[in-house]
C-alpha cells in the first residue's frame, strides 16, 4: 500500500466533544458571547480537529514545496524557469517573503525540492536559516500541452512524499501545519486544476500569476484550454487530474495535506496554488476538507472559485498574491490568537465579573 | 496652554520622501511587485508616519482607556455599570481577551483609570500583569439625557490625560500605539458621536452593543435622539461633542491619538469606540487622520460609517465587536509583518534572482 492510502486510512470526521467543550468554554469567557467572532469559531474548529478542548498552537511549520513546470516554454510566465531555484535558494538564507513572515509567526519554514529543474545552492557548506529537504520527483514536470505533465507513478510519488516530510514534521512536535509553494508556471497548472474540479471554463479561473498582461493573459488561457482538451483528466480521479495538468509541488502539497488531516493536524491553507493542491487532495478524500482553514482571499482570480467549491472563507483579504507560504503565515499567527484566547482567558466566575 | 493644543502644534504630514524610499524599495525584494499588496502599502504609510524609510515596529504598546457612562441609568446597556470596575480588574490580572491578544502581538498592555465610577483592585498589592494609571477625570460622565455629559473642562482634563499618558510612553521608546476602551454604556456615547460628525440619524449608527435584543436597541436609539436634541452638540467644535455627548475615556483615547501623531507614531485603531475618539481626534485637527490604521471592521453597526466618514480601510474583518484593544493588538501584528517585509527582505541583486 503507497504511503497515501495508509493515510487516508487514517483521516476521521471532527471530534464533536471537543468542539462543544470549546463552545461552552468561550460563552463562560470575559467577553461579550460571540463577540471574537471568527476568533471564536476558529478556535472551536480547532478543538474538534486536534480532539482537544484546549488546543495548542505552539509548534507552528510553513512547509514551502518547490518544482518547475515544463509547460513555461510554452510563454505562459513572466518570469524565466530558473527563478524556481533562484528563490529556493532566497528561501535557504532566510532572504524571502517567507522568511520574514514565519519567523513573524513563530513558524519553522521547510523548503521541499519536489523537483526543482535549475540548480540549488549546497545548503550544508554554509549556515543557512531554513532546512531543505530533497523529495525530488524529477527534473521539472513535462509540458501538460503535449501530454500529461507526469506519469500515474510520479504523481503517487510526489504524494508519498508529501506524507513522509509531514510524517518527520509530526514526529518533531508540529501543531500547526501552513502550505505553500514556489515554482514558475504553477498558475497555470493550478488554473487547468481548478476548472477540472469545479467545472468552469479555463477563462473564468485563470489569472495573471506574476502579472500578466491582458495578452499574455488570453495566450495562458489558451495554452490550459489546449492542455485540458489533450489530456481530459478525469474530475472524479484525483491522482489523474495530479498527474496530466498538476505539478510535483502541487502533488507534495496535497500529501502534505493529507498526512496533516491523518495526523489530525490543522493545515492552513496559502493562497492558490495551495487551494489547487487541497481540490487534488480533497478528490482523493472529501474529509480533508474539515482539516483546512483558508489564511486569505489571493488577488488570483481563481483562488475565489476554489474557497467556494471548497467551502471554505477566508480570514484575511490583503490583496496578496505571492505565494510560498506568506498568507498561511499570516493564517498560522490568526490560528494562535484563536487558540489563546480559547486557552488563556479568565471566566466571569474566575476573574470575578458580573454577566449579563 | 493646554497639553492637548501644544501636541497639535508639533503633527505635521507625512513624510513623502521617506514613502518614495520605501515604495522604491519594496519593488526591489524578491516578490512580483505588489504581490503582496496591503501589506506594502501599510509599510510605505509606516515609512511616511515614522518619517524612516526603515520603520522599526518593536516596542508596541496598546492602551486602554477606562471610564463610565452615567447615562447607563436609561437602561441602555446589557451589563451593569459595576462591569466597567470588575474588568478592569481583570486586565490588570491578565485574564481579559486583549491580554491575551496583545501578549500574542508582543505589546504591552496600558490600563489608563479615566473615570471609572466602581472600586478597583489595590494592583500594587498583588503581583500584576498590566500596569494601571489613575488619570480619573470623574467618578464617570453624568447622564447626557439631562444634559452635558461632562463640562468642557472635563472634556480638556481628558484630552491632556492622554496626551501625558502617551508622552510617557514616548520617553520609554512606544514605536507603534493601539488604543481601545472598556466602558459600560461607552457605544451609547459613540454612536451619539457618529452621528454628529457623518449627520447620519442615530438609528444609522447605533448597534447592539454587547447585544441588545430589538426592543432594547429601539430604547437606545431613543436615548441617543434625545441626548442630541437636549445637548446640540456642535459638530464643528469636537470639544463641544466630546462634552456633551462623549466619555472621560473617549477623550483620553482621542487625546492619546493626538499625542501619537505629534510624535509621528502610527495609531492602529481597535473599533467603534476607538473610532468615535479619532472622529473626536480629526476634528480638533484633520491632519491626525494620516496616522492613523483602522485594525478590522467591527460588527457593531455604525463603525463601518465612522471608517467611511475617517476614509480608513480596516486591514481585518473577523466580526469581531468586543473591544478593550483586542482588534487593535491584531492590527499590530500585521503592522509589524508589514514592517519586516520592507526592512528583511532580500533585493533582487543580493539574492541574485532574475526579474520579470
Amino acid at each position: 500500500m503507497r504511503e497515501f492510502e495508509r493515510a487516508i486510512r487514517n483521516i476521521k470526521g471532527l471530534d464533536a466533544k471537543s468542539m462543544e467543550q470549546a463552545r461552552i468554554r468561550q460563552d463562560t469567557l470575559t467577553k461579550p458571547k460571540g463577540s471574537l467572532g471568527r476568533l471564536e469559531e476558529l478556535s472551536i474548529r480547532l478543538a474538534g480537529i486536534m480532539r482537544n478542548p484546549h488546543p495548542a498552537v505552539n509548534n507552528k511549520v510553513i512547509i514551502t514545496m518547490a518544482g518547475d513546470h515544463g509547460v513555461v516554454e510554452e510563454g505562459v510566465t513572466l518570469y524565466p524557469q530558473e527563478v524556481t531555484a533562484q528563490m529556493v535558494n532566497n528561501f535557504l538564507r532566510g532572504g524571502a517573503a517567507v522568511n520574514v513572515l514565519a519567523d513573524h509567526a513563530g513558524a519553522r519554514v521547510i523548503v521541499v525540492d519536489m523537483g526543482v529543474s535549475g540548480k540549488l545552492d549546497d545548503h550544508l557548506s554554509s549556515p543557512v536559516d531554513t532546512e531543505l529537504i530533497i523529495k525530488k520527483v524529477g527534473i521539472g514536470t513535462r509540458n501538460m500541452v503535449l501530454g500529461p505533465a507526469m506519469s500515474r507513478e510520479e504523481a503517487f510519488r510526489s504524494l508519498d512524499a508529501g506524507i513522509e516530510v509531514v510524517d518527520e514534521q509530526v514526529s518533531k512536535g508540529m501543531d500547526i501545519l501552513g502550505i505553500g509553494d514556489m515554482g514558475i508556471g504553477n498558475t497555470t497548472a493550478s488554473s487547468a486544476i481548478a476548472s477540472v474540479f469545479t467545472g468552469l471554463k479555463p477563462i473564468e479561473v485563470t489569472g495573471r500569476g506574476t502579472g500578466l498582461d491582458n495578452g499574455k493573459l488570453n495566450h495562458k488561457i489558451n495554452i490550459i484550454d489546449k492542455a485540458l482538451n489533450i489530456n481530459k483528466p478525469d474530475p472524479h480521479d484525483a491522482v489523474d487530474v495530479l498527474a496530466k495538468v498538476g505539478g510535483f509541488e502541487i502533488g507534495g502539497m496535497a500529501g502534505a495535506v493529507i498526512a496533516a488531516a491523518a495526523h489530525r493536524i490543522p493545515v492552513v491553507l496559502d493562497g492558490f496554488i495551495s487551494g489547487a493542491a487541497a481540490l487534488i487532495a480533497v478528490g482523493i478524500e472529501p474529509e480533508v476538507r474539515n482539516y483546512l482553514i483558508a489564511s486569505h482571499q489571493s488577488v488570483e482570480a481563481g483562488h475565489i472559485h476554489v474557497l467556494n467549491y471548497l467551502k471554505l472563507k477566508p480570514l484575511l483579504n490583503l490583496n496578496m498574491r505571492l505565494g510560498e507560504g506568506t498568507g498561511a503565515a499570516l493564517g498560522i499567527s490568526l490560528a494562535q490568537a484563536a487558540a489563546g484566547v480559547l486557552n488563556k482567558m479568565a471566566t466571569f466566575s474566575q476573574a470575578g465579573v458580573s454577566e449579563a
